[in-house]
């Protein structure tokens, strides 16, 4: 670990990034360009989100299931708007078993195509529906501007595909899981979400409605943190895929689409860090309290450690992810500015007097205080200390982020604001595409979402003065 | 659901296995050649696999992290054995982003090259070591004879890396990882292996040592069920990694990979199978106990009904995977056809007699036999008959394997033995590649595995009749 001082999130917050991601071993660069590896530390916080995702989807009637990596170039080409929006960032396999292929096959930017294609078979009936699948994989956009996390060309994620024989059924899905969303990225990640709807110009290629959850990050630049679709009947047609409806009648299935991925690991890292580092909410933390032993001598060593290594095993046995760090080449302030670095919830630093007087001292990453605390009362007591701790990083969060979100009084007072201080803007806007493109090159803010059900702004819009049709949200986002 | 009946397996066993894994949904071909779907049935089958081998891991220190898909062609390239190995296997990605790439990118078959590449990075003290990782993902090897589940070009799987101080250290962690995966073929998945090495001329590509676990099928061909290599310091050297020992002396780090595949999911198949369909052993059968409910006025079904719900709620709270099949549109002699050619352990038969009596009907997957049980003994006793399953599921494999495992008398008895009933047949080897190539060429099989130790055969070859050298393990094999 280098022991030369992170840059301070105001001076640059780019730099804090780059740097946290680098100490704190969450990921690197692969040797391709744009790829990222992502190291022990950073997947374990993803292994954590990816199982409270997955026991929600299943709790939801959800189940998993696998397509295949690649697809033929056709078959990706037969929804004009999806295609139209993916081929450029499209990776193409040509050769395989040392022969030109035929066909070239794109590797999957996401897998609607090859599902719709393959629902064709799987659906005939309405006792076929709902389809309600979801699916963990990698998924390659070209990119070249990487930034570990937030933009590579393959990412992790899982993709939900259901199909329903009702539009309002599908779109209560989208809805439905726009919800499981925004409770992961709040209850679990720590991060404060809007939930909206994008504007048209917005939306993912092919869907009909994109629903979002955006949360803010600690340069006050807002970050898009999960989208659900409402697909309407457009690759069910693309795709030729029709039903027998209990009244016997021919029909379209409808269908949804709905996306989260490794970019959380991203947000998590600059939704809740602060200057010495990750602060890391409890419930994905990978190690939610650390142990340091403090001694100087053999003697003391001998009185410390197996009361330390007693402390893990009460604690492991409550459930709590813990480690006895037992490094002998690191001194204790070295471990301390480390697991602080790492975002480790809870420090016990345990010293020779401390055992003698039967305690320990507990320091909290949030705010640094410390507490003693009787040895016997750590481990029952530690589930509701990280729960206290969950509550707080949100807390935090919460209140950074209504300190930046702000009404819009005027145009120019919106394009000051957002230029000086970021954040989310909240105004009336006339609806209309051009008008948001003019306000976007002005101010390099785009609407981050739309209100989930259309509401009258009961004012002009803020940029053209044309009568309002919807109240957005704008800011300067990843 | 098909109604037809099944082939049998002594009939014909490939039809019975693509007719099983078509009907019992598990998983179909995709649009590309050689590509699979793994249906929610089948990868259902392959998340339980992944847990009981993950938490292993877990229990045996490894972290897992994740490297890219996509590895430059030079990087494939620098460990002679491992390329020549790979090289006609590979996929390449020869576009990105619109435009032609400068270098080609494979998609990876296995990465060893790709994280020894940067294992250089990671390693320069013994500090260091050992380094315990696995990864999860997909990989891709071109293949034109597609099997679903046994040979497809892109398969799930996971494959750990590991590197040590010592070639002691590495060796025993190859043997480790060799016992985790006999424990989860046999304890989990009721698949009876015999654990071995390779003969030279089947070893892992840049391996020093592969060890293997066997298992045989229902039509007495042997499969390979998983594999763990000790691959010595080649790797190291071929990708120049280096650490400075305790002594301060620079040294190569000795290396380990080991995996384990969807392959296993048809192994599942094929080793537990009958003429009925799948037997899942209850560890990674998705449903565990399916309630069929039978009425035939709506008046039964209001008594019925509402108990099976209740039984299933109880099953449910004991932590069992249950489903109470309430579907109208079938008939219960179709439900139990459907749910015995899926492989679910137990399935209870609830009629309004039953309701009345107090009790329901239990019926094993396994003998068929039927015992009429009170209803309030089902779900307390449940955890203990799921067992009992299991063991029994085990016991009768490892009975086929045992009536079909033979000692070599006469190279003609074994070349006729093996041409006319299959089975693994254990004979004196001479250890000579040329003559295992003539053995192979002469009766289609090959060496599942020598012993773990070089054991004397005490008498010759059985083929060329030179001094054994080796005792071999032959069979046919997939």
């Amino acid at each position: 670990m280098s022991t030369t001082k992170l840059p301070s999130q105001a001076e640059d917050f780019p730099a804090w990034y780059v740097e946290v991601v680098k100490r704190a071993e969450l990921a690197e660069h692969g040797p391709a360009k744009g790829s990222m590896i992502i190291k022990p530390h950073g997947y374990a916080i993803w292994e954590l989100t990816q199982r409270a995702l997955d026991d929600r989807f299943k709790a939801t009637g959800h189940q998993n299931l696998y397509f295949p990596l690649l697809i033929p170039m056709s078959l990706l080409s037969k929804e004009a708007d999806h295609v139209e929006g993916f081929a450029p960032q499209v990776a193409v396999v040509t050769r395989g078993g040392g022969q030109e292929l035929e066909e070239p096959l794109a590797i999957r930017p996401s897998s609607e195509s090859i599902i719709w294609h393959t629902y064709r078979r799987w659906i005939q009936s309405y006792r076929d529906l709902p389809l309600l699948y979801n699916q963990w994989g990698n998924v390659m956009r070209w990119e070249m501007r990487t930034r570990l996390f937030l933009r590579t060309s393959e990412f992790l994620w899982q993709e939900g595909h259901t199909a329903h024989a009702t539009a309002a059924e599908a779109m209560e899905e989208a809805l439905r899981m726009l919800e499981v969303y925004r409770e992961v990225a709040e209850d679990v990640l720590g991060i404060p979400v809007f939930k909206g709807r994008k504007s048209p110009g917005e939306r993912f290629p092919g869907a009909e409605e994109t629903f979002t959850i955006e949360g803010l990050m600690r340069d006050a630049k807002a970050l898009q943190c999960g989208t659900s679709h409402f697909l309407g009947q457009n690759f069910a047609k693309a795709y030729d895929v029709t039903f027998l409806d209990a009244d016997g009648q021919l029909d379209h299935p409808w269908a949804t689409s709905w996306g989260f991925s490794t970019r959380m690991v991203g947000a998590t890292i600059m939704a809740n860090g602060d200057d010495a580092g990750l602060r890391l909410p409890p419930a994905v933390a990978p190690i939610q309290v650390v142990i340091v032993p403090i001694f100087r001598t053999d003697e003391e060593r001998a009185s410390v450690l197996p009361v330390a290594e007693g402390l893990r095993e009460d604690l492991a046995a409550t459930g709590v992810r813990v480690r006895l760090d037992d490094r002998d080449q690191h001194r204790p302030g070295y471990k301390f500015a480390e697991w602080e670095l790492k975002g480790v919830p809870v420090r016990i630093e345990l010293g020779p007097r401390d055992v003698a007087a039967g305690h320990a001292i507990l320091a909290s990453r949030l705010g640094g205080e410390k507490e003693r605390i009787p040895l016997a009362e750590i481990a029952p007591g530690m589930a509701a200390r990280l729960a206290s701790v969950q509550r707080e990083l949100f807390a935090d969060a919460l209140a950074y982020r209504e300190a930046n979100t702000h009404e819009i009084s005027s145009f120019d007072a919106f394009a000051s604001g957002v230029e000086e201080r970021g954040g989310f803007w909240i105004g009336a806007w006339c609806g209309d595409g051009d008008c948001e493109a003019e306000i976007g090159a002005k101010t390099k803010a785009s609407i981050r979402f739309l209100p989930l059900e259309v509401t009258d702004p009961g004012a002009g819009c803020m940029h053209c003065g044309k009568p309002g049709a919807e109240v957005a949200t704008w800011a300067r986002a990843y």
